[in-house]
């Protein structure tokens, strides 16, 4: 179960509001490489773990409910960008501001409303689950396989994608606040990084997660296309690199190359079923007739 | 631009048709760490590649290409399952079958169309391009950052999962044809987790890529927060492990523990708008009335 | 069954066309508190109604088919102002305005294709059942629970955020006949607003269908817990109010504090299964290697 | 910022695993009205609060972080539902359980397979964020308008759809630990109705708070058109009730009734315009041939 | 604006209630090939429709409000089937039914569950707007180009899918009223590919409305490429065929093959830009370290 | 299976890159008329085929295989556009660019960000799957019904609203390079169309083939509802046309007109089921009180 404390986790302050930096903030909550997608990955990884001890259950419950404050520092940026915000982050002097005249009817409103619809007309100038395009976050971007190894790439992948987001956003800041809230968030996603990778070290490095599952009888797998890579271009032409030749990752094989081609035969699924809604011509039969049906 | 060869690229057969199964392949066909996923997402990564060679594009391109034949295949395995399926794939026989009851109205229906629904309502007893539950395959899982080491990872994540589910399916299967298509596209995934991983050691391994992107001067993150694991359990307990002491994965930092704490103030925004569509209380006035307003 | 009349059922006008309040409507039309979600939950709500009168599946038709007619009216109003439309809705003069000149490729592109994109694109300046940010209507916001009660507080809030939303457009218009086609639909959100609370009234109020559903025995539910808020504030502070003490709105308990702590214990999902697809290491087996398998 | 502690919020136990129930569950996990969605529809209303003071974004605090532990108990309890788990949640056992029977790849595997796929297949058995048919939960479901009392009217919507589900779960429930653990869950649903309506309450009820938004002048809304019910049945037929005669709720008008008619016109949108992609009928023009191109 | 008459369509009646195929007709009201498709495709046409006379909004109009209709019917078949139903649609006797069953928490629960889930815990024995296996329908599925010809032939498509559909369910229903129902409904889907096409005649049939849009000057397209068929197998076979030579259907030029090769080159886009998160290897400078950065 | 040449299937050049009409060409990737869904659509329909004979799945691989390289010539012209690019695609000078100012934090940064937010954030400045509203493709697009008549249709509405599109977007470009690569795809558009109907054609044209399925006998259809216009406006008035009289299309019958009237009956569900989670009042019982329960 959880607590709260209604500070934040870091600091978040906005000298000049930016309803367009606003949007783009809207990626790091519920786009894809947000943290929204964290926060929930690690929580459903912890919660339906299953090892021989709890720890990396307990582990992953330390690092989903630090992520929760991130999603919360975000989501408080994000509101701070749509309004004219002075000191003490309490609010004075909005009429004047751009948002301002966007919901009062104003003059520059065309450029703004294609950055912030959503924002503005569904939340009242305030964060809302969805990314900088205003597409709703969708839960099917929770990985949690039930191999931790699986799982611990998932979060690298996810931590990877999050801190080049993190870094962007960093560069297209202008504002010191949001600078500095990045640079924290950016530091975070490093430490992320290495955490996940530090569970493959711990649990015995490439060599012994690979292939994952590892407790799968690599004998059973067909072992004449484990270690080869498939060349696919008309012309022959092989991309030469340390996925051609040499030993492989894992220390179980040698990387060669196989100029692909058919190893099955052309599938034939015969005629259509009577019945089954095709048309007459798949069947094998003569259309059916107002006359014939008679 | 792309050829094709009419031919499978693996013997596809299917000795006991086998609807159920059939419903269960269709979670690598659609499923979010299914084959359209990974086709899609080396394509994507190829066609958007920035570098100073086109060295990884053209190698992402070998790969993509190898794996709309996995699609294939498995999108003939499925209609296969939902038929009576002869030797040499020719149909015969059907009016006995399972499915053959379904669609002709008799007896087993009940059972079979909790699983099985939309392949047959929708598309005539073929594969779909969706998950084992009929969740339509949504293009935002195609992760293509423009980072190639944070797109290695996806892709590790992505073969990982999909070896994973490769797996529960081979452990699933009674048919030979079927653990004999699985076993190879078994070994398919292991290749490719080892041609991703490949990649990353290429260009430096994890002291060389880490922490992504490689390309933003570290000194500019929150450098008292990058190498601390963050324990928020409100007791104050800590899951020690590889992650909070020893050298960081990168070799630039040490990992140490902070208990987490509140960094910074409780947000305050403010009174709302006038106009902004708030409740009178959100901007301290009273209530709207008929008779105010007239 | 259902009849049309082809005349609108308020009048709809734009004397100067606005392409970016077209794309405003749009969250109107298709967003989650728009016209499209309040028609179809009526009829859905209608349809499955199930009580000893049909009362109420008959007074919810009158309103769903009413909606219709709203998501007529802003169709046409974002069609209107995707042109340039001249009195009696008769198109001429257009080859001076504005979206004139995105479709022939004049200049002033750029900053219209932010905004319009795809009812340009996909729609030939046409109205199309998605929102503000071009996300398409998705139908599981319609609410039909088959508890009158639950539906009814659905639809009081579906209207409370649709009169808000209103509201805002209403303070983005600036074209006379918009103002006036919004006043017509505040209005009636007021009415709608009502008369689903007046169901509520009419079936007991809030002590006669609390708590919902009412027709589970409440002596079934956990009673040390049902009048309680929960402080989950590490502090242990409160935050006091209404739902702190006193009589709670059914009258049947007394509003209580209750500083939450866990009432459980850590669960132990332990070791994962052989054949599971998980890492060896979560099985407590050594991995699988190539050796191992022969 | 956030803190967990490892015990769960309230006791869960499974005596009698049943992955059928396990499926079931999934809806109060992701479906619309399940906990992941009253979770973060209060941060969202949390975080984007703006009001005079801080008061309703503390206690929406207190309850969101109430409302994750609801998540976990859930998610717990579909993993212990998937498999044969014995008293103190440690598992022993399972070779002879019906789901160890379907990872095996032993026989009953047929029924099980079209309930429960994807948590297996995917998750290997363990809980996601998703409903009881597998469709992944879509984040457009957090509603926060901006509008207190909107807001308060969404939560009431969903906890009482929340609570009618609990209640279907309650008595679709076999095992007694399950039973226990939602006449928990229940129970605190019935005090989230009380809550919601109490802030509605404090707020000045329904004549105080209506119509939402009670910051628009009401007089500026169409004051023919806001307290009449609109009657469509084709035959004039009425459906009588509280909405049709007596004080509106908000006391500000008296209901009566309108039998709907047009008051608009027919709109014309005229002809399309040249090199809008319409057809030439629909410009007035004849079609482009080679030959008049050449 | 719109009318109703509470009584149905058609008669809908059913016998022996079958929560299977409630199930299945799901797919006839919120499938892709349903009827909430087609009414709402009608309509956005209508409402969006550009000509120099209003015929064919008018036309829409006509079938669009008739499809309103349909999907009652369809809604309220499944409500039907999901009860013990006796003549005159009473409810009575439902104790003994199988759905009583499931709701009641006796016996034959497992093999429902997996069939109709959401429909009972959802929505309490009701349809939904959603298919067979659950998923909710996504209005992006409303096409309505505007763009007279190719909105017709999106209809001819719809109605083909959907009376496929319809002769499914008819082969698989047992029920007479059901049968009755749908018999019926395939009826209406007949007529209404034949009201497609008639328009699609109206206009100039195939060689009068082709290439669509039919008023872009076919000059301006590439001559070289429009009418051959592109041969894209590794072998250089050819599927002749009546689209390999001939004259072409619109009658403006001939078939040809043509075997295909890359017309262009390999496109290279260079370096990554230095500040866009790349690696720095895509960029072409040594990885940022913590030295380097100090 | 499949093989590729990395050249392109056509020249893709961009003289003056423009980050908004990069936006634009997204829709022709994963807009729902756009390239994705007719290759994708292809493969399903080849892979599902069932018939006497491998023709079509033959013939519609080889288009299917050429609809890959579209994509990639989108997505390389995306690239293209998101930055400065001098002849033979090679990168220099992109210091200056619209697009380098926005991931270098210059000025003219708000305008852009509205347009194209995610490739910049998310991808890099490279394409992604989705429209240009940056709504991700949803594969529920992919149309393959079994029925081979029914497919023609959904393939010629594809290519009818796919070449719509690219007749708009050629319209809307300014660079020679767009324009010569949409003159080409334009005319690979005309002959798609050509090549479905050629399908519809050689299989009997529409009196062969309609009412499809044309294997379901009419007889058993409802005669007297498969041919008469349903005429639903209140005041009885009919849109005369092709569609109201004379032979129909399929020559099989008459066209007439009808009235609409209802044929059945008002629907009367009856009271709810206690233990249904309904309000007591629907079941026809009294609520549930804390006392009535003790």
């Amino acid at each position: 179960m959880y607590y709260h404390d209604k500070r934040l986790q870091y600091p978040v302050t906005v000298s000049e509001p930016d309803p367009a930096f606003a949007r783009a903030l809207q990626q790091a909550i519920g786009g894809v490489e947000g943290e929204i997608r964290v926060c929930m990955q690690y929580f459903f990884q912890a919660w339906g773990n299953r090892a021989p001890t709890t720890k990396y259950r307990d582990m992953l419950l330390h690092t989903a409910t630090e992520e929760i404050g991130h999603i919360e520092m975000l989501a408080t940026a994000v509101a701070l960008n749509l309004e004219k915000a002075p000191s003490h982050l309490q609010e004075e002097g909005v009429k004047d501001s751009i948002v301002g005249a966007v919901m009062g009817g104003e003059n520059p409103r065309h450029q703004i409303e294609g950055v912030i619809h959503k924002n503005l007309l569904s939340a009242g100038m305030a964060a809302m689950p969805m990314d900088s395009d205003g597409v709703p976050f969708n839960m099917s971007h929770i990985y949690a396989s039930g191999n931790v190894a699986a799982d611990m790439y998932c979060n690298v992948a996810a931590e990877s994608t999050g801190r080049v987001l993190a870094v962007r956003l960093f560069n297209m800041a202008h504002d010191e606040g949001m600078k500095k809230m990045l640079h924290y968030m950016i530091a975070r996603d490093t430490m992320h990084q290495q955490q996940w990778l530090a569970v493959i070290e711990e649990l015995g490095a490439e060599t012994g997660n690979l292939p994952i599952p590892n407790s799968f009888p690599q004998s059973q797998e067909d072992n004449e296309n484990n270690y080869n890579f498939y060349a696919t271009a008309a012309d022959g032409s092989v991309p030469e690199g340390r996925w051609t030749n040499g030993p492989s990752i894992d220390g179980r094989g040698e990387f060669t190359v196989f100029q692909n081609k058919p190893l099955g035969e052309e599938p034939v699924l015969g005629a259509a079923r009577p019945e089954s809604g095709a048309q007459a011509a798949q069947i094998g039969e003569a259309p059916q007739t107002l006359d014939s049906n008679r």
